[in-house]
């Protein structure tokens, strides 16, 4: 009966929670689900930050704390950053939050008008393009092409998209759901586009030190970034914190006061003493974050052997992030299957095999005829994962 | 350098932290601080409460959990709820948040399109006039006058407020910062308007289970009140979790599925094991949230009796919340000073008493002549309050 406020027809969400509560209907009949489909971890919070809470608990950090988060947790977090960034961060450029989510909200409701259009990656997250439009914006959505070693980002439309009122940049390298990443030129034509244009970037690096080989780079790095930046940072897949809440926002000063203040509003301040959990897990002893990266990495060698033996699938092999994007256009046509719901859904009723397709991460582009399905192993063990990956390939494969 | 959206212009704050601030600057010069300005606790949560969130950590509730929260926490709560309201919730008319602050903001934007009109209490909470501004609402003050017995709400003015536009009305009973409650006869008027004009209601009850005597009503429990209220539940006064960030709001389905969604958008869930921690404390030993008032009730019999004694101070005494809202018209006049800010400034330099006035807690009403501070007493220990007000009481009436 509640006449609700316009500007919920805008509100979208993240339509993997549908995939996930149809899995547990189907596990619920005594059928096996492997959980390819939500980007949750089955792994635990390494034990020195559980106890660093602990202590923290009994230590009586149960009252509020600063709006911006506390002081010591700011400053090791810039000084993190700062290492692997080549950035000059202090404590004031750091405001903890209630996880990375809510430094999409804030940086949109502190710097978006009405009407400003901002250019968010598609397929993508899809919570930018929902909160884009929830607060008035204009969602502009660029795109990736399939290369011969990966997934490009098509600068040259990205760049055609761009007017007056291009205010923000949204940039997810490392990137969910394609598991794509940015090479250092592709970053420095993007730094470029940027900086002739003067909007800001809105650097969504939840999975920065998710990675298996190589060294993840940060458009931040490059010159004149730091400046119009906003990093997402994020203790949940570092450190298999994801039900723990917490991130932070990273950038100039003006913008992080204009976020703490937005704070003040709305959470007051997040959680204190989980705080000194990950004051741990900055400082603390690293078998933790290094484990949860080997358990990731035997996981994806596992499921890419699979995945790309199978017909009609190619895949690539992400260096980071816990995401297989891969093309199942031809596996489709095979199965005389043209549409994803029906894909995905035969494939569950089938196998037990529960992932995302490309339609979970945002509106397909017009004119878009590849098709491709997400699965995420952060939250299936290797075992699980060979077993039904094996069951998927008999299914796509069968005459 | 950044250029902020408009909306940041309209987005206000908790002045009240400045004056921490400046509490905290004059401390560090080696003064003693009589801390009277925040209404965070200085009191422990209980034990058995950190144990089970404890627990909750170790069973390895460190994962996402459901965007509602856990379910045996949203019944547990709606029981508790039924049990003092003689209401009919389930399960499904409870969704988790962090904190209680973030329901207004939830509700707002889930209910209030720009240019439609919000009554506040005023002098109230100040977040509430910042927030229905911050998203294009009208926000448009009620009072309450100075009665034999306390204060009273002006429901005849409260009533030609109403406009074909007045879209909530927000109300706070046992109030911050007045410390007042409405009457049973007051509660049935306030209903009687909001039925007649067909809007919304947003029942902050923070302070709902901190009292010392007799009972709370809510206005949820009036006739046709349940399908048209918000009710703003937070742990953190009565199990004294302030620091934890757990509250949650309760009403309609219709509006519990409209803020679940927005939280997916936002902060994605609250922490998940902390909600152990709340079950141990709606369900275990109630020996904790006794002591709380116990210590906040000797500690308001000893504030209440120095202030009251002090030549031109006039104070109610609370039945509940932990603030005391004295007139201090007479003792101002008596010192000669007729600004808030020098009267407060003043009594820090030459007693250490630290306060709140008036103006923390929203825009004086145009025609306003009586003075008022606020004192709370949730972060002080009563040694304190005798020693604090002492010397206040020594400097209004010196000659």
């Amino acid at each position: 009966m509640a006449k609700f406020a316009e500007r919920m027809k805008r509100l979208g969400t993240e339509t993997a929670f549908a995939v996930s509560a149809e899995a547990a209907r189907y596990a619920e009949k005594g059928n096996k689900v492997y959980p390819f489909h939500l980007g949750d971890m089955n792994i635990k919070t390494p034990e020195n930050i559980i106890a660093a809470t602990k202590k923290a608990m009994d230590g009586g950090k149960t009252g509020y704390c600063s709006n911006y988060g506390i002081p010591e947790l700011r400053k090791l977090l810039a000084e993190d950053i700062n290492r692997s960034h080549g950035t000059a961060y202090e404590t004031e450029n750091v405001v903890i939050e209630p996880g990375g989510k809510p430094v999409i909200l804030k940086s949109l409701l502190a710097l978006m008008n009405p009407g400003d259009e901002v250019l968010y990656p598609n397929p993508g997250y899809p919570i930018y393009e929902s909160q884009i439009e929830f607060h008035g914006g204009k969602a502009l959505p660029y795109t990736f092409v399939e290369g011969e070693k990966g997934f490009k980002l098509d600068t040259e439309a990205m760049e055609k998209l761009i007017t007056p009122r291009t205010r923000f940049l949204i940039f997810n390298n490392l990137q969910n759901p394609t598991g794509a990443e940015s090479s250092h030129e592709e970053l420095e034509m993007i730094a470029e586009i940027v900086r002739k244009h003067g909007f800001w970037v809105l650097s969504d690096e939840a999975y920065f030190d998710i990675r298996y080989e190589g060294k993840s780079e940060s458009i931040v790095s490059f010159p004149g970034m730091e400046e119009r930046s906003i990093i997402l940072y994020t203790f949940s897949k570092k450190f298999a914190m994801t039900g723990w809440r917490l991130g932070a926002a990273v950038g100039p000063r003006g913008i992080v006061d204009a976020i703490a203040k937005i704070n003040v509003n709305d959470e007051s301040c997040s959680n204190h003493f989980v705080q000194y959990g990950a004051i741990e897990g900055l400082t603390g002893d690293q078998a933790g974050p290094r484990e949860i990266v080997r358990v990731l990495k035997e996981r994806r060698e596992a499921g890419f052997e699979i995945l790309n033996s199978i017909e009609g699938i190619r895949c690539y092999k992400p260096a980071g992030t816990f995401y297989f994007f891969p093309n199942v256009t031809k596996a489709m046509e095979r199965l005389r299957c043209g549409d994803y719901a029906k894909f995905r859904k035969d494939a569950l009723a089938r196998t037990g095999v529960s992932f995302c397709t490309r339609l979970h991460f945002g509106r397909p582009i017009p004119g878009e005829k590849e098709k491709y399905i997400r699965l995420a192993y952060s939250g299936i063990d290797v075992d699980q994962i060979r077993e039904g990956l094996t069951k998927f390939k008999e299914f796509v494969e069968r005459e």
